[in-house]
């Protein structure tokens, strides 16, 4: 392992006494060898040139004290002698090349390609890479590290991306297709019925008839989850800041899975004028002209749901005694950016969810998940009759933060999913089935993510469970079909002797 | 008025039989003159110039058959003949150039910028312009109609921009300022006790007690208007398409205080993959980064909450004699790009309403948001016990639509606002008090809008009100405050015996 830096420092001002800079410079050696495991090499200074107002050096290093780490030492110890002895400071540290011959455990497959990398050649299972564009900041926050850090985490994934998901049946229903109603996706039906209205890709409007049964469908886990296990209602934030989207790993792991929320670059209406003016004459929507007035992204849309509940206990410090804690959320829809036509209800850009979301005890994390499971196969088993299986399968949060899945001897699973079997092929993938809750313990991953703190150091661990009405009502339309006589007693109760709709006759 | 227009046709081929092609232009004056009442002039050819594959022509007019339409009638006449003729089309019409002299009625105050226009000069109340960028497609939809329109239109809005805002009191409170337990914003306080977590730029996580307080309002608000008044419960998209923005009036009117939703650009992992690795390296959140990879907005996030209702009817006849229907949607939150500095949670980016939506005859439109608004001053009345007036004011739908608003001397108002009264300042505006609800009728605003039509062609109406729990709740805790003993006991009914709250002790 070798790296080699060619570096100079440029001074507010000429230097007086070159001599005693060289002198300086020659002392900074010792500082090169500190935190250096002995018998190990550290940086080293391989030359040094002194100009009027500038200083050129070459730093080299193993493993140890890397240049981009020695750079910032050295300036540290001029600045400090400089100032004091000549009145001038050090006004940049430029980075005029740095390299190094990195060895690697494995070789990657296929070409690799990193920020701030000019060039990466492999030979002998030695990495030559060319660094580019580093500039202070960079080099403070160790950027080369997390460089090949990077790297090597892209040749892994190279070798996991193929890895066949993990997946173990946990419990199931009898075969019960036979009993559904429906046959193929109602999605046109309803919209015929006006019990939905299409307003855009992936999002629809939900009429009264149907929005009776969501009602009913969130009353009924609002009754027999939420309530007689604790949960407490909160509202969570349907849009999420990009640094909370980070911490979550989101922002790395599935950006390309989420929509983005940009405010306008500006609200002084006079720079808004001539986008306004166009849609005035031109009758057109003009998205493009719309975006050159936005500013980046703040927020994503919700996407996990349960992202906020991470940022309450960011950084603070809580007693495990008084733990744990159990919110329910069902504030508003949360929003996937979809692959392909959405054409059914089954799959949408936005749809409702309810979230589950406590912190506590390993021991409490996992049986809080495993009661907020139970109690939704009892619905499945009690109100929906649909075909039904909890499957123990690879933990999506962690994919979702972009991260390598291992470890799945536990004793415990770290996410079920429920999913329903369906009598035909959705639209929107080829599965005859349709996943409509999900029940997650997360160990200490957000814990560590968002710097939870326990008073006596005990680990704190969190857990999130997805049901969705959109998918619950979906599935069970299917089993129990349009005539809403024929729908069980318990959500017939909810919604009343007749459900709303539009009045026949209304639409010509 | 004056329009004068050099424009070519560029033809696929070359042209056989100069003489005849000279003929068919020559009989396309006629044209010119159809549709123009007698007595008038029509557009005029004053120059041909026949080349090897194109025309060009010079046209002129007053107000009739204006060379904008004239050029594309022309076109037509000149396809059909050279077609069945010479076995040539026209590949494409080209405006070399196109001016104007317009009289004003008024003259504008400032100077005036406008799109496809290079230049204006107003000399003696007539405008001379001289338009850019035509295309045919701009020539189809008669662009230069729409930007003298929008001329005259800008010159009026220099007037009215000043004029000062309507309001009239329908009625009032006596005065209660000093029944408020608190007299000074409780944000902080409401932070303190862990009532509300600050999660992002106005956007705030409500935590257990201060939900059920905003459930309890929101129940209130169901049992005391909602379901005494027929309203039905639907779901409204809280995204909202931009072509349903342009036709609300919103992306016109008020684009620059709305948050908008961008897709990625694609969800091809290898495009995102220099993002997602700035991300790991940088540990950054690069917003610029991200905005790169995104597409053109192709939602608003729900501004008004109702802008749904109005698709919902879109181009469809319906039969008035089933109206009225009134909706409620409560299904997520709304959001606004606030100005300035979002202190307070009396105004944020995230907040959530109840929106009430109707839509029937005239007398029923109006009929309708009266009830509304006196169930809500009955509990303002009943439960709140705070200070309140309501006023008829500016239609504030047309505003937002970013049109002159007129005519406040119907004998109806088209908007109240249900206004309460605060013991201090807000930190958002320099105002001690807070709109907390607003009551609308749009007469046949989005009737028009949206192409909603009736099977006896008789006017359809609509109206919203929207009730909102995060300021009704602002505005009720600072009349009874954080001891939940003191609380009316309406609402300490709906909440129970003790309000739920973070365990003490919890937050070292």
């Amino acid at each position: 392992m070798k790296f080699l830096m060619k570096a100079s420092f440029e001074l507010s001002g000429e230097i007086k006494d070159p001599a005693a800079l060289k002198k300086h410079i020659d002392d900074a050696r010792e500082t090169l060898k500190k935190g250096v495991p002995k018998g190990e090499q550290g940086g080293e200074i391989t030359s040094v040139e002194i100009g009027v107002d500038r200083v050129a050096l070459t730093l080299e290093s193993g493993r140890h004290v890397r240049p981009h780490d020695a750079v910032l030492r050295i300036k540290k110890r001029l600045s400090q002698a400089l100032g004091r002895e000549q009145g001038i400071g050090v006004r940049r540290v430029t980075v005029e090349s740095y390299e190094t011959w990195y060895p690697l455990d494995q070789v990657p497959a296929g070409k690799i390609t990193l920020p701030f990398v000019k060039e990466i050649e492999i030979v002998d299972k030695t990495a030559h890479i060319v660094f580019d564009e580093l500039d202070e900041t960079a080099l403070e926050n160790r950027y080369p590290d997390r460089i090949l850090k990077r790297l090597e985490e892209k040749i892994k994934e190279e070798r996991v991306s193929g890895k066949a998901e993990f997946s173990k049946r946990h419990s199931e229903s009898e075969p019960r297709l036979d009993r559904y109603k429906l046959r193929k996706d109602p999605t046109s039906e309803l919209a015929r019925r006006n019990w939905v209205k299409h307003m855009g890709r992936g999002v629809w409007t939900i009429l009264p008839a149907y929005a009776a049964l969501w009602r009913a469908i969130e009353d009924v886990v609002m009754e027999r989850v939420a309530r007689p296990l604790g949960f407490v209602e909160v509202m969570l934030p349907k849009i999420v800041p990009l640094d909370v989207q980070k911490k979550k790993g989101q922002l790395f792991g599935i950006p390309n899975e989420m929509w983005w929320v940009c405010p306008p670059a500006t609200r002084d209406p006079a720079e808004w004028e001539r986008f306004k003016d166009t849609v005035k004459i031109t009758g057109q929507t003009n998205p493009e002209g719309l975006m050159q007035n936005l500013a980046p992204p703040e927020f994503s849309l919700a996407y996990a749901q349960c992202e906020p509940f991470y940022d309450i206990w960011e950084k603070r410090t809580v007693d495990r005694d008084k733990l744990p804690l159990r919110f329910m959320d069902s504030y508003g829809p949360t929003w996937r950016y979809e692959s392909g036509g959405l054409k059914g209800l089954e799959r949408l850009s936005e749809f409702k969810r309810m979230e589950f979301v406590w912190i506590g005890s390993p021991e409490d994390a996992i049986s809080i998940r495993d009661e907020v499971r139970d109690k939704s196969i009892e619905i499945m088993e009690e109100v929906f009759d649909v075909e039904w299986r909890v499957d123990a399968t690879t933990a999506v949060y962690l994919e979702h933060a972009g991260e390598a899945v291992e470890g799945e001897d536990r004793d415990y699973a770290r996410t079920y999913d429920l999913t329903v079997a369906l009598p035909f092929e959705t639209a929107s993938r080829p599965e005859r089935e349709l996943e409509i809750a999900s029940f997650h313990v997360h160990e200490d991953h957000y814990a560590k993510n968002f710097y939870w703190k326990e008073k006596k150091g005990r680990a704190l661990w969190s857990g999130c469970a997805g049901i969705s009405p959109t998918r619950w009502a979906y599935v069970f339309l299917l089993r129990h079909g349009f005539d809403y006589t024929d729908w069980p007693s318990e959500i017939k109760k909810l919604i009343g002797e007749k459900l709303p709709n539009l009045p026949d006759g209304l639409f010509m």
